[in-house]
């Protein structure tokens, strides 16, 4: 295997061949970690060719062969803060008559994760088999489970080498990562939401392109068809982070309350999907993603949708019950937030115990935070600017500081624009 | 640890401490391989500065405290084809009343080590205690032994590693790894032999000269005075490749016989160590080494040496024992050799049995070859070219092979010089 690292190192691309024996020495685990996290960073350093990604994402995706696709349409996002966007499209899909099968993941370090959120539901599963999950998609349109063993084996070790070795960052891994789990599950159209900003893993726009490009190029290679969006992390989505919190902004958001970005976002997105998935132009995919969510059909989706899965809905007749501690966040001085060091949002959350460490780390669904605070909106002393739910006493008041360091202030800032860029099909 | 490896990927140099705690981590087992071969590719591809190298090579080499120093000169040869001086520089050495103590290593892939052809002598032991050595030196003048397991133990696990993840090749890798040992054994004068063409690591002078001078700036920065000779591989040095063939050869060369280019080269090697050691002119020196090497006190010493390490030197009254199998290799065509590939010759010599594939493998050591082709030498169809000294007819046939793969004809060439430069004190 030594050649192979020696072929990255030296900047000479691997053969399909190469990238077949490596795949098959990771999910065989004849490949040593030494030597795995060796060629991981020389690809780091040295870069794949697009070629080079295109076929080690399909190694990975394919290595237990081509499985049926549950549904006809999928999205995945890159990771941000508040991004809780899944829990409202989906049923918007459903309700179009456009099954979704999705597989997601749970939240690690600064970034939450869909399937965590859904848990603080109480009842709800998310370990369904293939057979299950192809019934509930049949007859409910949707359903979001977690990723199965079985799915893209080689993606699950790399992955966790990269984490400790200090070759997340990469285009060409990061891509092919994401890709080939979404390869694996079959699902023909895909909307990628690439998200950048202070809350992203990609710090600026042109980087995010470059990602978003490529991994359209590898959908493309494969005959999937691929949308992305570059959407801004500048600041959290909507106002709730954390897990319980964040349910109850969705539910909002489906009984055509909350906050406005999140319901922007989410229409758009959930657009994006239509149009892949029935051929409608973008327009009358944009109206009929608005009518099901203002007409209650979405939300109806999504009561069936949880009750399938085994969460009680009659938790969802109110706004689920949040940590006992609440604290207020108020401004101190008058002022316009000129910007947000997002990652410390999330890092609030995360210190609450709403996120995770380790892999291994357990949640507590209840705590979280609002943040009301957004770029280019004033304040003056006593206003309410965010709401934290803590566990203790000391955690509220780290959670506090942590808000408070995120901001930086000024005179005036104009907001960002939630919808940067859009690439591919 | 993930610090250190993500500085490195980043181009930021390590500090101090961030190397000593680097150096702890390998030392106590704490780094994972994994954590240090990611950190080990980055280093190779980013390189280090001068000054980490410095802060790395002390904090290997003195892990475990400063030593007292064996002998009062040493010698590194960086590993070629053919290279048996030390068996004859440090009875010169030693002869001349300047102690030495060597510890050295075993043979790998195509290069042959030094413990291996001491050992083909009947009876001669190179796991000597520290107090053991103590009193030979003093006694005899010179001990060539093992190195203890307790010398720079973090050089050990690097190298381990290096060799299975694609980062042998490091400049600043090799010369840490080569001055981490030398300082740790506490020899203040130290004569380095870095060879460089198609038998050696290194490929061309320019490099060589890179690692030298590295080296060299090593020992200047921790107090030791370093002198290297930058020595021609581009052919096997003397013609005899092997274990016993190799002291046949050491053996002549003390009796005033054998080829040029292994006596040329021992001589300039010993009168630098005594230059070093005794503060003569290296005119002085190399009168001096000349002298005890012609008048026989150094073949004399090296009796006395073999001797007290356990050596039977009855059996040096004659040349030792070869393997049975002796086959002649002999020019087909008229021509002169332009250019040798001496990695094939050492390769020969491997797949005889002399070498090792892996560090556990055991070696023949009556197994040889003797390569009297030389750059620059005409033959006539028929001429000796060498002889393979084999134990099955099979491997006499493999090595007779790739000694004739080994050689370019072509219409003349000017025979290279042996020492190409020297840097340092």
């Amino acid at each position: 295997m030594l050649d192979i690292i020696e072929k990255t190192r030296d900047h000479v691309p691997l053969t399909q061949d190469d990238i077949v024996r490596l795949i098959t020495g990771i999910v065989d685990n004849s490949w040593p970690d030494y030597q795995l996290s060796a060629w991981l960073m020389a690809a780091t350093l040295n870069g794949l060719t697009d070629e080079e990604t295109f076929q080690l994402t399909g190694a990975m995706a394919f290595s237990n062969g081509q499985p049926d696709p549950l549904g006809v349409v999928d999205k995945h996002s890159t990771g941000g803060v508040g991004d809780k966007t899944t829990l409202v499209l989906a049923p918007i899909v459903a309700s179009l008559g456009i099954p979704m099968a999705k597989m997601s993941g749970r939240g690690l370090g600064h970034t939450g994760g869909t399937l965590d959120k859904l848990e603080s539901i109480p009842g709800f599963r998310t370990a369904l088999s293939p057979e299950e999950i192809q019934r509930q998609v049949t007859e409910v349109g949707v359903a979001v489970v977690a990723q199965t063993e079985e799915l893209a084996p080689a993606d699950r070790r790399l992955y966790a080498l990269r984490d400790v070795t200090g070759t997340v960052n990469q285009v060409s891994l990061i891509a092919s990562s994401v890709m080939s789990k979404k390869l694996a599950a079959g699902t023909p159209n895909l909307v990628l939401d690439v998200k950048v900003g202070s809350g992203a893993f990609m710090a600026d726009v042109e980087q995010a392109r470059v990602l978003a490009r490529l991994m359209v190029n590898i959908g493309r290679y494969y005959n999937r068809r691929v949308t992305a969006l570059i959407t801004s992390m500048d600041q959290p989505l909507g106002w709730a982070v954390g897990n319980a919190i964040e349910v109850n902004e969705a539910r909002d958001c489906l009984l055509g309350k909350g906050p406005d970005d999140l319901r922007e976002e989410v229409i758009h997105l959930s657009a994006e999907m239509v149009r892949l998935a029935s051929d409608q132009s973008l327009d009358d995919a944009l109206m009929a993603v608005k009518r099901v969510l203002d007409d209650g059909r979405a939300w109806e989706t999504f009561q069936r949708w949880i009750a399938r899965q085994g969460g009680l809905v009659e938790a969802l007749s109110q706004p689920l019950t949040l940590a006992p501690i609440k604290r207020e966040w108020r401004a101190h001085s008058a002022g316009t937030i000129v910007s947000i060091d997002t990652r410390k949002i999330g890092r609030a959350s995360l210190e609450l115990g709403a996120g995770r460490h380790r892999l291994d780390d357990s949640i507590d669904p209840q705590v979280g935070l609002l943040c009301y605070a957004k770029i280019g909106t004033a304040f003056t002393p006593g206003d309410l600017m965010g709401i934290v739910y803590a566990r203790t006493e000391d955690r509220a008041v780290s959670a506090l500081r942590l808000l408070e360091a995120s901001i930086q202030w000024g005179e005036s800032a104009t907001p960002p624009s939630l919808i940067l860029d859009r690439l591919g099909h």
